[in-house]
């Protein structure tokens, strides 16, 4: 079987599995879910040993500390995982609602009702437990899915694909609801990303190119889950106090998120004040950038470049911007973010709905920390990343967001 | 200019348009919509001599009399294209609501506001009222759009354009919220295709290789508005005098369009009664085939090949199949269909239920015919098309269907 069928397969498996997995009731997804999470606990010591052969490979190919953190799996990790799967098996299902009905003039009751999206497709990078994770919330919300975890963790997870489908057989179901491309060949990817017709929707996670990639490349409908360049802007008539404690969270409680913050714009008439005490709270911690009128109140800070406004540092650096207005806050906002997450700080009503109204991204604060954008925080339990994109989800990915909807339409003979 | 430029140039403009059209009033929307519907009619007369420019040149080129109707505009068809624009303006917008609302443990206020998407681009062929069609509604739910008709209707277009163009600056605004792509090389459209940094949604109009040219190659996220295979399923608690009444409208009172019905599959228990029913009412207006079991009731009907499952006929023909119970009906359905529309006949409670859960399509019916598949008979008023991917909207789109939410957070200081 050369590589093209190999993938065709493995997609064509999971819709045939999605046809009837599609209507299994909540209760044996439940059943399922919770088999999985013993599974992973009955067989800690063989996963992590078969970690053991990607951390070993890692550590002879020279990766750095940071991503090999992100590869390590130990005891106390997977039964997080297991315990992570249990959470998920007890989020409240949508599947199966109808979340509104009409009456039309003609008699037809019209109803909407949430459905699986049918079949998911996963890319993903170097940490295995995106293995667990995601197959949980497909499975949750009804969807078979197919998985591509990175070559660095290609032992790890072949042990977690295993230990998912016995689970599966163990609960009585068929574990063709969970397939997962061994090969590590990139080119199995394009072969993926050429799927329409067997898969639904595909969801890319990890690094800006691997998004990139797929955004351009595939022909399966992406769920693009984006870079985070926040923005803090705290406004002329904000309580200082309150920024200078969300401006602080919002940028270092922790810097390698998406949704911490990367900017931060002041009003000019309230920098002298703030900008200060901005400087001695993060001395040391954090390095700020500043524009040009910064400078003039703060010249120790290191000058901005034109490309600090629309990089996403993932780090302990946050560029500083003076601006002359609530409007300049929010065009520089609009034209520079990423459409993650942005907050102002103010006690100004009119002010506060202005940007509530005009800033274009996935989430709008007033007076709170970005940090918030997180399917946890939002009270969704566990979400698959947040999403930047405008079609079908905008935000974090929950189970809800992996449903989709149908029309159901009662009749009594009506034509038309 | 070269034609890269140029394309970026329009996609461009409609994006800086959309940073402040977004949060245009609905009110400030209706004027604009009702003073291009004025122009339409004080200008009908420019439309139909420019009109007449493009009909000529299609019949020069000898183009079918079906598709020279589509493309000829005449004081009736503008008349009905300006109603229409008043109509969608008084259609009631959701922008701005805020769907839902919930209070987090630590106080944070969590609510989801409808927003526009942002720039929708439509890539159409013959019909030029798609031009003021799409312009309409995308104006309405406060997008901007960029418009890319087929050569055949380039006159017709460019007047329509000239005209929306009137009408938004009549009523004070830029006509930047409105973008036409004059050149009608093909390769204009591959090049719209690349900017997913400036269009948020690429929705097709057309026949089945345009859509399949923007599902494969396009970088925008696409809604597929997609082919019909309808089916309806006769079965054997069905009320005959129903089944007759439905299969007839579903299939004859409209055969060329996406939700007339293609296929009859009918319960074996019936079929020797119900089938030399349909064969009489259908005598002489549409060509029955049927398949092997059929063709022992009625053997004068031609006989049906594998690729008749699956084709769209949009045509006064009809395949008939035999099923021996509601479970190989809905496997055929599943199988076959392309996920628009399918009507099951039946007055029994549990095959009903049945159907309604396990067909996976996007509009599903009991005792009802599948035409109503439509914005207008749903209650959205006007429609884009019917959306037969799972992402984002399924079924007609609507308005509501061209906006997406974002998430406004109030706070009082929380950090996480």
């Amino acid at each position: 079987m050369n590589l093209e069928e190999y993938v065709l397969n493995k997609a064509r498996n999971a819709k045939d599995a999605s046809r009837n997995f599609s209507s299994t009731s909540d209760t044996d997804k439940i059943k399922i879910l919770n088999c999985i999470s013993e599974e992973l606990i009955t067989n800690k010591n063989y996963i992590i040993s078969e970690n053991q052969k990607d951390v070993e490979a890692a550590k002879n190919t020279g990766m750095s500390n940071s991503l090999l953190d992100r590869l390590i799996l130990n005891d106390e990790r997977v039964t997080k995982m297991a315990k992570g799967v249990q959470k998920v098996a007890q989020l409240q299902s949508s599947v199966g609602n109808i979340s509104e009905m009409w009456k039309r003039p003609n008699g037809l009751m019209i109803g909407k009702m949430v459905v699986p999206l049918g079949v998911i497709a996963i890319i993903y990078e170097s940490r295995p437990n995106v293995t667990i994770d995601a197959a949980a919330l497909c499975i949750k919300s009804g969807n078979c899915v197919v998985l591509r975890g990175g070559s660095e963790a290609i032992h790890s997870n072949n042990a977690l694909v295993k230990i998912i489908h016995q689970g599966i057989e163990k609960s009585g179901f068929s574990k063709d609801i969970v397939q997962f491309i061994e090969v590590t060949d990139r080119k199995a990817v394009d072969e993926l990303m050429k799927l329409y017709e067997h898969i639904d929707v595909l969801i890319p996670r990890g690094g800006a190119s691997l998004i990139k990639n797929t955004v351009e490349n595939s022909m399966i409908p992406v769920i693009q889950t984006g870079a985070g360049n926040c923005h803090v802007y705290v406004d002329k008539q904000a309580d200082l106090e309150k920024a200078l404690k969300i401006v602080e969270n919002a940028k270092t409680s922790r810097p390698s998120v998406c949704n911490a913050a990367e900017k931060l714009l002041v009003h000019k008439d309230i920098a002298e004040e703030f900008l200060p005490k901005i400087y001695s709270a993060f001395e040391k911690k954090v390095e700020l950038r500043g524009c040009e009128k910064t400078l003039k109140i703060l010249p120790q800070m290191k000058p901005t470049q034109e490309d600090d406004w629309s990089t996403e540092y993932l780090d302990y650096i946050m560029a500083v911007k003076i601006v002359d207005s609530t409007e300049e806050a929010i065009n520089h906002i609009n034209k520079y973010s990423t459409k993650h997450s942005e907050a102002i700080i103010t006690e100004n009503y009119t002010t506060a709905q202005k940007f509530l109204n005009e800033i274009d991204s996935a989430a709008v604060y007033v007076n709170a920390s970005t940090r918030f954008t997180d399917g946890e925080e939002f009270g969704f339990g566990a979400e698959m990343g947040i999403s930047t994109q405008k079609l079908h989800v905008r935000g974090p990915i929950g189970i809800k967001e992996l449903t989709t909807t149908k029309y159901i339409i009662l009749g009594n003979g009506q034509v038309r």
